[in-house]
């Protein structure tokens, strides 16, 4: 994308909203400095070279002081939009952010839109479409797994994999539009083995990048864990457990009723949203029926559900509770079944060996006097084989929590490392995978079908469209402003 | 006071809480360079020249990449606190803000408690004590007219006034200790007609800046007006009116009850609570007389009462209404009152003449026909001399309302220009100078009763200790603990 030089400077706080030591106003555009200037009292801002602060103060157009500030001076391209920027470093009051802001339009400034120095960067070619999203998810961060992940699409990692992916199949589709223009002449210049393998392996690999998205969107966004078993099963044992062994932060969120609760936690890098729908499986009551099928709502958009067994209770009761809420949950959602009070139900002490070697040996041995049956636990649900365990533990000694940690971990990374990976996070790069693996299945099958060489230059042209609108490569005013709009003011 | 060489380098975000574009760390202390370095994945920021910035990364002590950063580097003693300083100025999401700061404490700094680079600014002779005090004012300001009093007040203003008294204060006190040196041979250094001159206009300033600390603390906090009279007497009518007049930014802030509602509105340049406190007056209800008892504790803080009659509603009642609410006020409070719904009244239109007028005819004119004279409205009550007037509007038509506009900035500014006057905001400050105003009492009488030069030097040093407390060139740790404990963290 080309540099506009023919833009409007814009302003905006950038710092967030609210009272602290400092705020940042960010200024860019062509007349930043000429702007910043002319409400400027102290050392020329004109002549400050470029990545160099001034202090001085900002006065109303009546010369009163507004407030002390420092300024500092990027100039283009050497700068975050690559425009000429100016950001002024003032008192955190509000009032004052507001009356500062209203200086710089008042002097010829515009109020910037949602992500509109983020827009300018991706225009002036100092980051791509995916970075700039990569930016976006990193002011979102809530856990090491996100940040890790935000970092690596902001620094151009994916961009990188994508764009190789892309220079493959232009290049191959270059060869196919030879042949078009040769058409009369019924040459092959692309080698038709060749473009199969390379379609199968891109095929793959963008399939296997789309796979990523479940993964990533939860480890984006943390993992909504539905929390469940009878009363007195030991949730809120286990939760506590579960936060100070990782001495994580956490807060209490009320739900939207007071019969859902959610605590928030960052477990081993991953955000956890644990969802607590205690006690509402058996009411009749009108009003607790609401709150039930609020809970069903949450169990319906759950990532994970960690049910809870409690061998001191009536077997038959939980499991039917179990089934209901089974029922309700998205397909293939990971199911970790555990096993509390294991102290009590072996005489108070359960051995490392017991709860290594209970993930393995039949269920009935665990929970054997609670009269039940793995095959009761497991029957008629579409679990994966992991899920078939049940995982002894004892929230209050904290014994079995180790591989319930392990167990939960791996059930949210499908086990794999996340650091080895390029993991897709974004819907929209999703949805553009998608297309493009749809698009090389074609181009596939039109190659298997010995098709024509325009037919399958289409598919292929199709597949390049959708990988270059997650960089930018191509892109509209609407995807921008789709993407842009999501963006806070001042980035 | 002397600069402070041996210590610790501190660290906190300065930024206000929360999600935004940008968050900016700070780190101030000898070894805020080498920390800050430590951190960095970039151009040597050890070698970065002062008030320059650099682009680079802050990694993990593994040499992950925590962030993409911009560095920027002060050198003692060119920074606010007067040491070497960095500042991050990093992504704005909270959990990366949490994380930088642990990474900059991993590396050897230690988390900067409230207000400590404030405090450290002033250890550094970068600023004094009432200097500081206007940095927080800035920092919490929320109108015009507070902005004015906190920027002057952090300019230092305010300190070069008291510094030029007490300078007066210590010549005399000079003079007069050195009488005491040659006491046995009974000599007068100090001319006592100058020093009674002296003290007498040195207490005459003392006493009006504290006495302008009433209109001080309103300016700074904000007026909280409580806007009364029985139902729709056109209360909200007005509110609305006085707001749209003014294009004041509006907020609705539910109170402690329903039934106190507040809007807050900056009008020409002053911040005022509007507190209304409608239809409670009447109410025998047991839940209603809580909300009573609230809005009544509401009225007896109220820095002005704004009554309005209401000409269509029967008057015994409105006056019987009025009268209990001004028994709750506090001693002195400005009652501006006015007469709503003058274009019924008079007709349908009141002339802007017959508005001017109104002020000084007699107020049974302007209410003829609803039975009440002006006698029966003020009867009883200590009410200043221009709350005798009644101030006839039409809040539907707007018609006198900018003379109530001028009417309630009068009362808050007690008539004063506010950009002429040193106003004393701060209650430590007004505390400060009624000790400095009582000390310089006691010279005076001393003075006159011709009492020992020991006696007269004491009370002056003591009224000399007292300005200084101000500024901060006489202080203890508790008066600095106390003052900077206040400040957020991060200033």
């Amino acid at each position: 994308m080309k540099p506009m030089t023919d833009r409007n400077t814009i302003a905006a706080v950038s710092t967030p909203a609210g009272t602290g030591g400092i705020a940042v106003l960010r200024l860019s555009g062509p007349r930043a400095l000429e702007i910043a200037q002319s409400v400027w009292r102290g050392r020329s801002l004109m002549d400050a070279p470029a990545n160099t602060v001034r202090v001085g103060e900002i006065v109303t157009s009546g010369g009163d002081t507004l407030d002390q500030a420092v300024a500092t001076v990027f100039r283009t391209p050497h700068s975050f939009t690559g425009e000429d920027t100016v950001e002024f470093s003032i008192h955190g009051s509000p009032w004052l952010q507001r009356e500062v802001l209203a200086r710089l339009l008042e002097a010829g400034a515009e109020a910037a839109g949602p992500g509109e120095f983020s827009r300018r960067a991706v225009m002036n070619g100092r980051m791509d479409l995916a970075q700039a999203e990569g930016v976006a998810d990193m002011i979102a961060v809530s856990s090491r797994a996100a940040h890790r992940l935000a970092a690596t699409q902001m620094k151009g990692g994916f961009s990188r994999r994508l764009d190789a992916l892309r220079g493959r199949l232009v290049e191959l589709a270059s060869l196919l539009e030879l042949e078009l223009d040769f058409s009369e002449e019924d040459v092959e210049f692309a080698d038709r083995r060749r473009l199969t393998d390379l379609c199968s392996s891109a095929g793959t690999e963008v399939k296997r990048l789309a796979d990523s998205f479940r993964r990533g969107r939860v480890l984006k966004e943390g993992v909504a864990a539905v929390i469940a078993g009878v009363p007195n099963a030991g949730k809120s044992t286990l939760l506590n457990r579960l936060l100070d062994d990782d001495k994580a932060i956490v807060s209490d969120i009320p739900g939207t009723t007071r019969d859902v609760i959610e605590d928030t936690a960052e477990i081993d890098g991953i955000l956890y949203r644990f969802i607590d729908t205690a006690g509402l499986r058996d009411s009749t009551d009108t009003i607790e029926r609401i709150g039930i099928e609020r809970a069903n709502a949450r169990i319906a958009s759950a990532d994970i559900l960690l049910w809870i067994f409690d061998p001191t209770s009536p077997m038959p009761l939980q499991l039917s509770a179990y089934r209901e809420t089974l029922s309700l949950l998205p397909p293939d959602t990971p199911v970790i079944r555990v096993l509390n009070k294991a102290d009590l139900t072996s005489g108070g002490s359960v051995s490392q060996a017991d709860i290594i070697s209970g993930v393995s040996v039949t269920q009935a041995d665990i929970i054997s006097g609670v009269s039940v049956t793995q095959a009761d636990i497991s029957s008629g649900m579409s679990v994966t084989q992991a899920d078939e365990a049940i995982i002894p533990i004892s929230a209050e000694t904290g014994e079995g929590v180790e591989l319930l940690l392990k167990a939960l971990r791996d059930a949210v990374t499908e086990g794999r490392d996340l650091s080895a990976d390029l993991i897709v996070t974004n819907a929209r790069h999703y949805d553009a995978l998608r297309h493009t693996a749809s698009a090389l299945d074609r181009v596939g099958s039109a190659l298997a079908a010995s098709l024509a060489a325009d037919l399958i230059a289409q598919d292929l042209r199709e597949a390049i469209h959708h990988l270059g609108l997650i960089t930018g490569a191509i892109t509209t005013d609407t995807i921008l402003h789709t993407i842009f709009e999501r963006f806070c003011i001042g980035k």
